[in-house]
């Protein structure tokens, strides 16, 4: 990926609170669909504290893709693939940094405060996979010490199909599940609220032109498909899960809810932030070679980090609690191009606008664990916040906040926004 | 659910080819959608050799459902419920039974022959179950000879999220997909063409109303989510399948193609042939109370028949041999409306146009065995075919036809259509 003019660290916007944003400077313009006021879903940018209605400014963006920037989804937009998507990176980045363009842009701002956010796309289909090879290490061991990563796990990235309808942005109230679950010690299950509420810190990925039935994407080609990244908590009920997953996969433990944050950063402006891919230790397979190849720095940058606040927290007015950071990159033994390479290897049809979850991104590091299930060995060693309380998993109230950055060397850092979720009983 | 005037067997239409019609007579009445020459997709509903398109006899209907009936897909009119279905019904049944309507309705018929008929709604969510209780032990007891059912399977009504993007209407062909298998002898998988390509023969629901996130449907209200039914084949790549299902479930097995029929036929036309569930055997547990419950008759009397057509077979000139044939309530341990109230139990959303598949549907019998990995016994016993050829999986060039027929003492039997598939190298 290219990194252009758009990237330049000196490019400063005459929408100010842009400059220094620590998710929204004028490098990153990610796209959303919002509401306001007395306004319909539409398609918006965000640019510091502000959305930029682009409906709204269809001449200074010279009548392209007018038909596609007025549906109330991405969808029809992403499909258009990268050559609309960078070249209305460029267009607003030059309306948005030249104060010449200002009159005829600043009424299409709208205040984030005053914005609704909703999702950006149509999910056509939600896959979520299970890269983190941390996480399926750390999660195997507790069900089998000796040989925790399934002999599948290094040849085959790992994923399943979740659920489209019950993916919401950021914000949406967590209800607690309920559902059967069997204590190792009982003779029969039980039904009710779930006792291990528990998040999952991910990255999600949004494609872009997909491909028809049948027609796999090859590795090389596969960086096109995507249209952009969003941080997503794949919520999850973990003894419901122990219960139910046995032989076709997890279920009713996930598809109460998937939270995403609204916006989607695209590509483009990840560029500067691309890294190497995770390294595989001495002695793994290489890939096969229809997973072998992809972009020259195909990691993800990004450092992702979940935050708890707890109720009595806030009412102590503690500010959240960190429960994990980490580069994904470091976590993810696949990378987003062999995701959909795999994907797609049988003909499987990916759609403009399908979001894909990485799996959770936990490093190999003990402040880098993405779940409570990891945090607190299952259970068996409660964390202790600032506030005295444990945790082993959710309580009511609680407030899960996923954040991600972008740092490199010479380049101004961009964000992804939130992905927030209270736990409701 | 109610017998009334529309089940009459007496009942005829002017619609000659309706009258003895193995699948469509009036007493059946599902719908559809299709489109003819010159012709976008539309909603009809099937009688006789003919489709009926309904947006061409809005006069005749009332000018009720209007914007529903324009639509190209059905998920506005089933999510209308059944009250408005019902109400159609009965409107239909009276204007091609009496002969003062035939002016104003003939010019809406269609031929089928002339017609393609589409996928009936946009599917937002498709969930596969596996509910026939004598596939999971025939399956079961490949893995574990001494064990088949797993400990959840009598509790919890088994089911994983599919791919909607690829469900596909009778017809489609069937691409073999390629994938990662690994044979036990062998040290590492190889990617290519699956070499264990089998078909699964079960039923398709369609969902009505839904419900909203977080607001599970009681047992005691399920069959009213329920909008039709139809056949559905879920494709299935068992080498890719038995490599790639641990820890998370099928995915790249299955994802590659489900075809099903394209008719919604619906509760009201299968009333009189409900039939009593599955009896469980003594000493099976009773299900946990949010499971115990529904309809008086809430099994599915339907008959189910696979037949396969090889290419040496058609070049014969020989029929389609039987691969088997039983009925839906000695195979489904669950009921559907079991399955909906346990899918939902957890505050995960249906919407319409949902399709639900009951997981393969296979009886106590030989002769009832709904894939070729249970006749064939996993390869180990292939079929003799009447052409002298054997299977013990799919080759390029078979031709699978699923069909399902309702029958009842005092009653005109209907028929779901045909769901076929052929498979290309």
């Amino acid at each position: 990926m290219r990194i252009d003019e758009t990237h330049d660290p000196a490019l400063t916007s005459w929408v100010e609170s842009a400059n220094g944003h620590a998710d929204f400077p004028i490098q990153n313009l990610p796209l959303c669909i919002f509401a306001s006021e007395g306004k319909e879903r539409r398609a918006g940018i965000a640019i510091g504290d502000f959305l930029l209605d682009l409906a709204a400014i269809t001449d200074a963006l010279g009548d392209a893709w007018t038909e596609e920037l007025a549906s109330p989804v991405l969808n029809g937009f992403l499909a258009l693939g990268s050559g609309p998507r960078v070249a209305l990176r460029q267009r607003l980045s030059e309306l948005l940094s030249n104060e010449a363009h200002r009159d005829g842009v600043e009424g299409a701002l709208i205040g984030q405060s005053e914005a609704t956010m909703h999702l950006p796309t149509l999910i056509g289909d939600y896959t979520d996979f299970y890269v983190g090879i941390h996480h399926a290490t750390n999660v195997g061991r507790q069900f089998r010490p000796d040989n925790p990563l399934l002999p599948n796990y290094k040849y085959v990235p790992i994923g399943y199909h979740g659920r489209a309808s019950s993916v919401r942005v950021s914000g949406e109230p967590v209800i607690r599940p309920s559902g059967q679950r069997k204590p190792p010690e009982a003779e029969v299950p039980v039904f009710g609220p779930s006792r291990r509420l528990d998040y999952e810190l991910e990255l999600g990925v949004w494609i872009g032109c997909g491909n028809a039935l049948g027609q796999p994407i090859p590795i090389d080609e596969a960086e096109d498909a995507v249209a952009g990244f969003c941080l997503l908590n794949d919520w999850s009920a973990r003894d419901l899960q122990a219960w139910e997953y046995q032989p076709l996969g997890p279920f009713l433990a996930k598809n109460f809810l998937t939270s995403v944050s609204p916006f989607v950063v695209t590509p483009e402006a990840l560029a500067p932030f691309m890294t190497e891919a995770f390294v595989r230790p001495d002695g793994d397979p290489a890939p096969l070679p229809y997973l072998d190849g992809g972009s020259e720095r195909p990691g993800l940058g990004l450092i992702v980090e979940a935050c708890l606040s707890t109720r009595a927290m806030r009412e102590a007015g503690m500010p959240p609690h960190r429960l994990s950071r980490g580069r994904a990159a470091d976590a993810m033994y696949w990378t987003v191009e062999q995701i959909i390479a795999h994907h797609s290897c049988n003909g499987c049809n990916l759609q403009p606008g399908d979001l894909i979850g990485t799996g959770t991104l936990s490093t190999a590091s003990a402040d880098g664990l993405g779940s409570l299930l990891e945090i607190s060995q299952g259970g068996k060693a409660p964390l202790t916040l600032p506030s005295g309380e444990q945790r082993s998993f959710l309580e009511d109230g609680d407030e899960l906040i996923l954040t991600a950055r972008a740092e490199a060397d010479g380049h101004v850092s961009i964000g992804l926004g939130e992905c927030r979720g209270m736990v409701v009983g």
